[in-house]
């Protein structure tokens, strides 16, 4: 499993404070913290701030990169703050977090993809918003799966998210993500898998067990990666124990050694 | 999901000892403890005791039987033992655990189910024992219920058993299994699917978790019933957390009221 670390989001109040008063030190903390979770990627959404948020992003790429070496995530529905966080990321080539079927999304996006080389995350949306049925919602990932490989993104440089949406907001919509996950990956082995896990649980209690179910159920469905916390030390371990029910752990070697720990 | 308590099992040590000095307490109160925590059967095996499998088995089923007044998992190889355990069943109609595709067994078990009216536990095996392909191991699970079928028996009273043996024998056991449940259960919907959910962590540490996380994965993948430890709260919720996220609890009901005990 690919992880990619979800805390240095702006939407979260306590980072979108941090980036304002520019706490570089409690910023590179949650960076450090991540990493040494064991995260693969580090997401970095500067979103809450629009008005100048190429500059924000920026700004938080060099502060992150500066404290660890990890690849980034670098999310935002604006074309431009994307290209400033490309510019300036130094850990290995960042996932652009992301693209849709939506054309001023796939024509803004592609091209900075092509150019610096790096995966994008594609979601499973067109400028119809989010379908509501396992049909349209996978017609829609298949549609953008084959633009992409048209635009000349190899399909390994393709993170496709099947959306989730939560499921106390209408019960089968964590079923339809977790088919289109399925028929996705059956179709397109070579095309990466990938979600915003936490989804799944808004308006719900007991969240952090939700998502660590899902996330079960998703790996078991096809799913290569998410977008998750990786201090969550029971969901780190639950993916250590899904890849050994899964196969994917030869002799079951990393989770006896994790267990041990 | 429909929950077959496991506990009442004569190849557990703790067990053999208490049929064998004739601890009805003991034994009845196992029963009355797994029933509240929410067993909807209880299976009950006297394997232990094969030179009078058949006067045990009824002597087990009575004292069950006087204690709970819930449908029993009638666990034997043994047709005697099974007829004797159905003939002093009275918490409705049991299921007779199991059936395989040896001729041996089906002929003398297939009249049972028929005779008693009565569900069958099917396991995906033949005279050639269990095999360790999906494309195998779902015919040998197909013929079997095709029979079955062809006998006469209902397909809401098959439960078709895909055979979870352990991940940490063969890597891939774990896999098989969920591929034939899918399979199967879209090939069949009405046939009824469960499990032996512990086997599949035998010989690995943590073992509660991997059985609670491939009950999550299994679930996902269609498995409709199972023969796990019901006093396992974690487990237990586990399941309704499933159900609510793969959209089998209406408004996340269930899930949301067992949240708050």
């Amino acid at each position: 499993m690919i992880i990619i670390g979800e805390k240095l989001n702006s939407t979260r109040k306590v980072i979108r404070e941090a980036i304002a008063r520019k706490d570089t030190a409690f910023l590179q903390k949650l960076a450090t913290d991540q990493a040494e979770a064991g995260a693969d990627y580090l997401d970095v959404n500067t979103g809450a701030f629009p008005e100048e948020e190429a500059q924000v992003m920026q700004w938080l790429v060099q502060t992150v990169q500066q404290a660890v070496d990890l690849p980034l995530a670098i999310d935002s529905a604006n074309p431009a703050a994307l290209q400033a966080g490309l510019e300036v990321a130094t850990g290995g080539k960042p996932i652009l977090n992301s693209v849709t079927a939506e054309p001023s999304s796939f024509r803004s996006v592609v091209p900075l993809a092509l150019q610096y080389e790096v995966p994008v995350l594609a979601l499973s949306m067109d400028e119809g918003g989010i379908t509501k049925t396992v049909e349209d919602r996978h017609a829609v990932a298949e549609k953008l799966i084959e633009d992409l490989l048209a635009e000349g993104i190899p399909p390994q440089r393709i993170f496709l998210d099947p959306l989730i949406q939560p499921v106390s907001v209408q019960n089968d919509l964590g079923l339809i993500a977790l088919e289109v996950l399925r028929r996705v990956k059956q179709q397109y082995p070579e095309v990466r898998t990938t979600c915003g896990l936490s989804n799944v649980s808004f308006g719900l209690p007991g969240r952090a067990r939700l998502n660590r179910y899902f996330l079960v159920m998703a790996t078991a469905a096809g799913l290569d990666s998410a977008i998750l916390d990786p201090l969550d030390r029971e969901l780190i371990d639950a993916i250590g124990a899904s890849e050994a029910l899964l196969g994917m752990d030869r002799f079951c070697k990393n989770y006896i050694r994790a267990s041990r720990l």
